[in-house]
């Protein structure tokens, strides 16, 4: 990996995560205007779309950059000493800063306000518990996925995504970039400025947990 | 197999089995909550989540434990001496353990009582025969690509179980310890206890006749 | 090929098919019992079923069959000189015999008369046209991918036939031993009988046509 | 690729951009036809079978003339110096025309009349904007997939528009010879001809955009 230059990294961190979060937000605004209120239909919408980007934005961006997308993730891989404390910071800005690039986008191909504060409430421990097991099962997918098979990694996260979107009562944002993102629209998939904290926090919790489980449970590595 | 070591195995199994039983509960429940009554969206809903779910468990923990999450399965590893007596039942026990706390977070997740008894009826010659059918193309496909695609055992799988929610009458439990874990919830995905043992019975003598004509119908392998 | 036995591939043959028309057969009672009359959700249900379990039984049994389930597949092996005209003629018996077995377990599976005719009207031009287009695209995509990338042929096929089912106005039978069982069910898949024939002469005119094309247009494969 | 000679590349392009077409023409008109009245539940049809039928003809064509199907693509291969000047031009000819063939064949299929012209309004900035995102991001996925894993590529662009169609607000034409050819039909994805070169004038913006940016984003291959 420190064959690619920084800069090429970062783009693709920026570049990835802005495509994911115009597809979330995106999806959801188009899904929630042609279900006729049905939000189980407006959900599997959302969930299609969501599911296939991430499998072509890890396939795309993965060999530059890891294809984190996620500062959950890229705390996993600072636990695990394999990514350099800087570099992570670095990750997480362009993280953040990209996927707020892609609610503008998202916003502005629906014709929407392009500045907007999230106001659907979720809250309460039954939602964060949903979020630390969303995050835990995408670390456990990530980790596990990465340790046997690689090349099957995008696979592993887009599905783990699309049942995350209905087995967690949350719908499994596991992302704080993004839970931010998500806190700046008043649509489908927007979450209250004031509930994004607690989210964040469950999700480097789960994140957490699974690094240490799976750090036990994955044996090490073997070249062969 | 044997260089992992007896307690990742098991743990592998009970976090694998749990993370399935999380979703088929929590998918159910979320798709119920959102379909509007119309159950053919539920049931869409479901599936998508469970499918998804199962492709991502066996990668991660199919090279730890083998991936069986399923006491009918671990039986078809026993009958084929793939699998000793002991650990057999070791498995079994996590799995249904497994389940079973896979089954509390769901409910969590919810905020739902924990404790639950599913109250929906689902009996008669006609289930039944759904079930053995239903465990014995679950076999068939483990068997058939463990035999010559292993890689893809995760994908025939998950897709089996996609096909099998809808070409079944009884959408496909195939699972004892899935069954167990579904009569402790009065939820979307939930059957009365009283007819769990049926199910249960049924999905062994599926179990068995796959393994019988596999056996017969898959010439061993010969290293190449 | 040639190393598995007769009595295997034909029983792989017969399994197969039998559990691809027990899938569209029996997923389309459940969808259509399930949406509520609004079709297209009924037809969603179906195709996902129809798609997964493709994907299923050609990974389990086309290392010993072949995984041809359909009479214009065989017959476009036999045109390419790939199978003898004995086990070509035996392989569409066992197709047909096999569909028949899968039609009365759906029906036993959801408790309806294991013996019916089918009563939608399919006739007409365009419906020819399209199964004929169908059963062409089906060829195509078994004949491209197996030149190219035999091990994605299971894949190709059930994404085809998952396309099929929305893009021809049939919705793609494109499979004869599918259309004698087809034409008796008196559920949401079924076929008129009068209409079956006809049915049949379109898909082995699409079929011929594209084994004619892609004789042409695929170059000889170079041992590399 | 210089193997394959050119007559055999254009059919390819052809017979593979009708299919296109005929896919997302066709599956238009069922979905629309079947879900009634409800849009989310049609464009849930039209998204899978187009995403499905992608990846088929990317199997089918890819290895004997790229699989572009889309002038948009044949015209950042050309600006990568991957296809001469003469060769691009034909490619874009009988893409339209293949495109063209592949609407004739929908209607026919479907009973309507053959020669129609769209009606739907989709104009405005938001709109092209939408194009060149959708377009933009169809590229990535091409030339990042194609760098790094080229036997993904088949999956890539399925999934790619199978989210395209939820997360851009113009449900993601991305391709010149599929806006004309949709502008041709009155039907469930047809745009009124007044609006098709605007959409190609963005279309072509967003390819020449991801072109520029993966040029240098892309490390040069070293054959290993």
């Amino acid at each position: 990996m420190n064959e690619i230059g920084l800069s090429r990294r970062l783009v693709a961190e920026a570049l990835g995560t802005g495509m994911l979060i115009a597809t979330v937000i995106g999806s959801g605004i188009m899904a929630d205007d042609l279900a006729g209120g049905n939000v189980a239909i407006a959900l599997l919408g959302n969930t299609v779309a969501t599911g296939a980007i991430l499998v072509v934005i890890i396939l795309v961006f993965g060999p530059l950059s890891g294809a984190h997308f996620n500062p959950a993730v890229t705390f996993v891989f600072l636990l695990r000493g394999e990514i350099s404390r800087k570099d992570a910071l670095l990750y997480v800005i362009v993280q953040v800063a990209g996927g707020l690039v892609g609610m503008l986008i998202a916003h502005a191909m629906f014709e929407l306000p392009l500045f907007q504060l999230g106001t659907i409430e979720r809250s309460g421990g039954a939602q964060w518990l949903a979020e630390a097991v969303a995050t835990f099962g995408l670390v456990a997918a990530i980790l596990g996925t990465l340790r046997w098979r690689p090349e099957a990694v995008p696979f592993a996260v887009g599905l783990y995504i699309t049942a995350g979107y209905w087995f967690t009562a949350s719908t499994s944002f596991a992302n704080p970039a993004v839970t931010i993102a998500r806190s700046f629209t008043d649509t489908f998939s927007g979450i209250a400025p004031v509930h994004m904290p607690a989210f964040i926090v469950a999700q480097f919790v789960g994140a957490a947990l699974a690094a240490a489980l799976f750090g036990w449970l994955l044996p090490a590595r073997v070249e062969n």
